[in-house]
């Protein structure tokens, strides 16, 4: 057997997946509590779903073949284009429709970018309404998101697509890389691009924007989210955030995390006609994406993942082959007081070993019944971390367990 | 845009999403209350990791296809061969290796016979121990699922392979029809197969298995799985039961809910050889997996999913445009009193609108705040179930939100 995952393709073993799972119902939970809803879709869509609707780029990088049936299929590339078909095709749908999809998409990038092929998109967007509280909503469900999980020192750049009026295209996606490469490499690149004619013309075009105030837009956005209760510390007007992709068409956004330099964990805004131009039905829509394995890396950085991710309180060990029923009695008592218990999965494994699979799994208590602890009725309650360890009535050590467990 | 999903696909929509995700908790809590980890794989393997795995029919069901770099790959098709690539590639794990996984697979069934070609699987497994201990707890931990679930009618067949012994391969396989077409049509095919000479010699087979009486390892099992507190209602030996699968090398079982009748909603055994066979390091294993849609179907029939599955208790309302900062002040009041609450998203619908829309999403009060509300200092709770509707202080309506939350 070839033992080896694919190229930007990972596997993720108990000790990654359970910090996963954290990230993932943390997010779950705020977005539900603001009435967004989950969808599912499916992994493969009729390739022409898909295709062209990522630009050449994407139609390169999409994973497609042809079924056993010869249907030409492709693979999730994102999660827009396939709740614009969803949008178009139900009409039992409650609108506006607030839904988030956190569903892994594939896409055949570059890996020595550090980018991977399979990788957990994170979508929150409320479709088929126009108002600038929508976007409030989305920006506030993100913060709260963020809060959450345990960020405290971030920061949504917010800008209005409209401050780029006459401006073309391309002049916004060389401004996007202001952070990148400064006021110097972009002045450059608008000259190099023939966008504008001088340094000191496309130098004093970057000026014009810089100081660009709030549009309407936005500053009924600030005032939404100052009602909603959210500290103005988390959000500030950027006048030259532009955002590469081209389907925006007002407010758009960026999240990043002080300290965490790998770039912004969440980007969104308004789009309300990529959906009728996908094919689906005219409607607007505001959202935003979160960067999942960016998240994940800045939760590792700071340090901000929760001690104990483990449930399993207790791993009741077995001492010999002669007293598992012992060992099976305390550990059913340990669940039927609600003390989340692992028994050890073998009767003919030394006691060391056991507590190093403890160890290994990160539980904290192990339990020993051993003839000793059985002449006097007595248990042993060893703590993994501080080395302590205790013989007691088994209601002692219940009522130890059981008090740690609502710590 | 081709508004249609694959044959054999499917999206799930909110309210069929809400209930999966349900399930799929539910069940993941008490995996992980056993000591059970989760584990995820990727989509796509080499297609050598799979290819020759499933015999025949596996090999022609499986999606494969070469990629962009010239990969010859294949999509997931089973979660225990993915595990046991993973079983011989990390040495990190810790052993027993105890893991979950609930992930898509797909298969391109003929989805004529109900079947999906993309479906949730659900397994639970130990794998490094030949203890029937482990056989006795991953039956445990199905049956606690199934409670948590709220099933309380449903029954553990078990039976030991060793009951075949001196059986051909063949005869288990025609013997596992003995529920669908008896006694005399599984004689009946023993004769046809060759595998019995006569009606009589046949069916004189099969009663003598009829009779068989516990082996050593079911005898094992049964006083582990009491010890652990398991109520005897719940399991029982079936010297019948013969499973398909021929790489099961002593214990097998199934769960069968009373009442329903499209089948086992669980299957599983120990398969001792199969992780070495695949590739993998020798390595003993034991474990199931659950029919998720089976599941999902059983819990639909008997009504056991929650009333409630919206976490979202309140929709507050926007009268008009003019008041939107009065009813985003009392949503952000209501949230603060850590109230799921949803501000309906748009300043400029209807009122009637707005509470069709809390109703299709299943939220059960509105918040309403008009000029008469407003003028005197009160706001007004509906209950959309009872039609009741109170107009009264803010701290009145937060008590009962908060009464009603905790119920």
């Amino acid at each position: 057997m070839k033992l080896q995952t694919l190229k930007g393709f990972r596997d993720f073993l108990p000790k990654e997946a359970k910090k996963r799972q954290f990230v993932i119902n943390t997010i779950k939970q705020v977005f539900e509590s603001f009435g967004f809803e989950p969808l599912e879709t499916p992994a493969l869509e009729y390739e022409e779903v898909l295709l062209g609707k990522y630009g050449q780029e994407g139609d390169k990088l999409m994973y497609r073949f042809v079924d056993n049936g010869g249907r030409k299929v492709a693979m999730r590339y994102d999660q827009t284009v396939p709740t614009a078909r969803v949008v178009a095709q139900y009409q039992e749908l409650a609108f506006p429709f607030k839904r988030y999809q956190i569903q892994p998409v594939w896409r055949a990038e570059n890996t020595q970018k550090g980018r991977f092929r399979e990788f957990l998109q994170c979508d929150a967007d409320t479709f088929g309404t126009t108002s600038p509280l929508t976007d409030a909503e989305v920006i506030a469900v993100a913060i709260q998101a963020l809060n959450t999980l345990g960020f405290s020192q971030f920061k949504v750049l917010i800008n209005d697509r409209t401050v780029f009026e006459n401006l073309p295209k391309e002049a916004i996606i060389v401004i996007d890389k202001l952070k990148k490469i400064g006021v110097d490499g972009v002045a450059r690149e608008l000259v190099e691009k023939g966008i504008a004619k001088t340094i000191n013309d496309a130098t004093s075009m970057i000026r014009i924007i810089e100081v660009k105030t709030l549009t309407e837009t936005v500053t009924k956005i600030f005032s939404y989210l100052s009602s909603l209760g959210i500290n103005s510390k988390y959000f500030e007007f950027s006048p030259t955030l532009a955002r590469g992709l081209d389907y925006y068409t007002s407010t758009i956004f960026e999240i990043e995390i002080e300290g965490y330099s790998a770039g912004s964990v969440c980007g969104g805004g308004r789009y309300d006609n990529l959906i009728g131009q996908l094919g689906g039905k005219d409607t607007p829509a505001v959202g935003f994406a979160f960067g999942f394995d960016r998240l994940m890396e800045a939760l590792e950085e700071f340090k901000l993942f929760p001690q104990e991710l483990n449930p399993v309180k207790a791993l009741v060990t077995i001492f010999s082959k002669e007293l598992v029923e012992q060992s099976i009695s305390i550990c059913s008592q340990l669940r039927s007081n609600n003390i989340s218990t692992e028994l050890f999965p073998d009767e003919n494994t030394a006691l060391e070993k056991q507590l190093k699979y403890a160890d290994k799994k990160g539980i904290m208590y192990v339990v020993i019944i051993g003839p000793e602890e059985i002449k006097e009725n007595k248990v042993t309650l060893k703590n993994l971390k501080t080395r302590e360890q205790k013989t007691s009535s088994q209601n002692d050590i219940l009522e130890i367990l059981r008090s740690s467990n609502s710590e």
